[in-house]
């Protein structure tokens, strides 16, 4: 039925023998180094591999591109305290980092952890508890053993292709992650997927053909899934309260939806493949020039906080700035906002409405409530009339510009009118810039992901479509 | 209590008895000419007096103001066919216009009546049934003679100077009149308001202090007020299926009402007598010009047909106007119209938002529908993309100035697009003017009452206020 050459793209996308040894050999002396090193000091904590390397289910871009993410986690037993568990589990990974001469990073998911760089394999260390039933769950990471065990006690070796396959495709239309900047559908979900339908092609096919919000899951029958209120709940086999798809947005799961109708109907092998975006500085001014908009564009300096706490207040922040405007009268076409993570964020902001009267009419209480009329009439005097049973005010507009309205709650004064995290507040107050995108365009050297962002904000289809 | 000399104030609007004996030596004359014709010609019918004239309620603006609308009912025996009545009542009434030399001109009601210009009178002759209970009744206008009896049976003598206080305030506030063009209090209704609450003053305070919509007067105690769901419920007397004051807006109403506690407030002998309009054309375009609106102004020739179907009509336009502004992503401030009902309608209509740019989001049926959605596709294409669980499309905006989508709109092509009275359509299909106000106050030397017009849209609340 497929015109699909799959065993092409897998040559491409799925780890080779070499790469497969490579990185077992480095995760198998991690681990021995980790437990030796523990037995040596006579910490109770055992180290093991997790994960897609684990799984033998991770995504790989080819030859010089180890995109392995090697898991290993440092399970310690249930009645050890936590502040034991978290001194100690990070202190084996950090030996054993230095023991290879890798640069570390301190890490946090439900509590610290350590990451280091060996040998270009980025390696993360995670302190855990060994729990044999979810009952016994102190924190989150602890069910990635049972994750792991599950997918290796229950995927079939052919359908390991198809898990790649599916991640592969995910990730080439842009749902592949369930990190808070993308939203998508996590590793562990893709496997999931595959041990409920089969293969690739019968999960592209379910979720163009059956899918909807509110579309349930559940392997284990365990008959928990309307319990849960996601877009798509799909019951972790190991943990019967958890929905593994949660981090999963109702746009992530349509965009999959759409794309998988798409490739069904298109059948090009390109759907697996990164794409290049042709953002062109030319082509983009025209095009915001035709459309008739006003473009604004916020950039100050990206806080020093992880990804995952920082793309959610970016994000509060954008909507906040939205919400103002359209609260105080003016239209937003729509807005996005996209950071480096490290140097730069810039929220954008579109409107169809940008410029309003001095005047708006403020509507007050009934002419027939005699307690809240005098207060209405009191503090609108002789530019009150009435309108139906109601009254009216003819009030002025503190702002007539909504970016003078943004820049004014953008300062120290007004701050209180938006809603955002404490770090990005702390770095707007400290330093930022509110211009025209088109200004914005003019002035700087524009970078080519900054380029690519606005290209995806004029093209929000591009990646869901091929031809 | 009350600061005002109403002796004063009634010396102005009440009719003197020089008056009074003038218009009642007519009223007899003619009412004598037609029962002689009558007889003369074996017509079975016989004509009364009825109206504020019958009961001596009439506003008189003093000496040179014949103000007095004389009613003069023509009434047939209830077993007589209609067209024996309509014509035979026409007949007679023109026969007694012929006779003083008056000029006349046919208008409508439920039937069709004739009013005559005698010595400065305006004079209805309205053929009507006799009836005596309000079961018996044929039209409408049949019930003007129980009226008549009934505010003549129970109005106490002192009580007719409070009816003509009522109803000079009333004028003098803008809610007196129960035709189209006020929508506010017909003369019977101030009397049956008097009869109920006794004076002037107590109407005043009743309305202040405890009238609000759904408010209910029941003289008789039918019991049949709940039936109604006008603002203001009166049960009529002589019918206890008609609500006396259904055809008062909430706006005319709430306007009373305020309007009322002023009064009192104020104790101002300003509220009986007309105020001179203090509108300027230089003070009108500043104005204008600080509200930083954009106002269009429409002009048509005025359609031949009666103020009561001509009204209507032309707020029919006018919200059709504004909807279909609003219905285009535009933003109104406010509208209103204006007829010297003999050769111009105005409509005004202004904007605070009358450009808008090229490209709409356009939203369609969810992903996931899957009959519903191959159309949206095809139809937009590579313009689509998806937002939560809906597909949007790009559409171009036809319009992106709301002139020229009115302008559009009223002309033989998008006419559909409105609705109006196919009077008002074929004016305004034939010529009209919609221009920028102010480029309308430039081109013309603009009569004085349209100056008024504007002066009390910029000022809602100038009649309800002396102070």
């Amino acid at each position: 039925m497929t015109k699909i050459d799959y065993r092409k793209i897998l040559e491409d996308i799925k780890p080779t023998e070499s790469e497969k040894k490579k990185v077992k050999a480095l995760s198998d002396y991690l681990i021995n180094f980790i437990n030796k090193k523990a037995g040596d000091e006579e910490i109770y904590a055992e180290a093991v591999l997790v994960g897609s390397v684990a799984k033998e289910t991770w995504l790989s871009r080819g030859p010089g591109s180890d995109t392995a993410d090697v898991d290993i986690f440092i399970k310690f037993p249930l009645n050890t305290p936590l502040d034991y568990l978290k001194k100690n589990g990070i202190y084996l990974g950090q030996e054993c980092i230095r023991n290879m001469e890798g640069r570390h990073e301190f890490r946090y998911a439900s509590h610290p952890y350590i990451t280091g760089i060996i040998n270009g394999y980025e390696i993360d260390f995670v302190p855990c508890y060994d729990i044999e039933k979810s009952k016994q769950l102190k924190s989150a990471v602890d069910r990635t053993i049972p994750h792991t065990i599950y997918v290796q006690d229950n995927l079939k070796k052919e359908q390991i292709d198809e898990v790649i396959l599916l991640k592969g495709f995910m990730e080439s239309v842009g749902t592949y992650g369930s990190e808070f900047k993308v939203g998508g559908f996590a590793g562990y979900l893709c496997e999931l997927l595959i041990l409920h339908y089969g293969t690739f092609q019968e999960v592209l096919e379910a979720a163009s053909e059956e899918w909807k919000p509110g579309y349930m899951i559940d392997l284990r029958k365990y008959g928990t899934a309307s319990n849960f209120d996601e877009p798509l709940v799909v019951v972790d086999p190991v943990d019967p309260k958890r929905n593994v798809a949660a981090a999963l947005s109702l746009q992530k799961m349509s965009e999959f939806m759409v794309a998988s109708r798409n490739f069904l109907q298109e059948q090009s092998s390109t759907y697996f493949y990164p794409r290049e975006i042709p953002a062109d500085l030319k082509t983009i001014k025209e095009e915001l020039e035709k459309r008739g908009t006003k473009t604004l564009i916020l950039s100050f300096k990206t806080p020093d906080i992880p990804a995952d706490a920082l793309y959610p207040q970016i994000k509060k922040t954008e909507k906040s700035m939205m919400h103002l405007a359209e609260r105080e009268g003016f239209k937003t076409q729509g807005s996005d906002s996209w950071t480096d993570e490290k140097e730069k964020v810039l929220i954008l902001l579109e409107f169809d409405v940008w410029m309003l009267p001095k005047i708006m009419k403020h509507y007050g209480p009934p002419v027939w409530s005699h307690t809240h009329q005098q207060k209405f009439l009191d503090k609108y005097k002789n530019k009150t009339w009435v309108h139906g049973d109601k009254w009216v005010a003819e009030v002025g507009r503190d702002f007539t510009d909504v970016q003078l309205l943004l820049e004014a709650a953008l300062s120290e004064n007004k701050i209180g009118l938006l809603k955002f995290g404490k770090h990005i507040k702390k770095e707007i107050l400290e330093e930022h810039q509110l211009i025209d995108l088109m200004e914005f365009l003019e002035s700087e050297t524009t970078q080519k992901d900054v380029l690519e962002f606005l290209y995806k904000y004029l093209h929000k289809n591009w990646s869901l479509w091929r031809t």
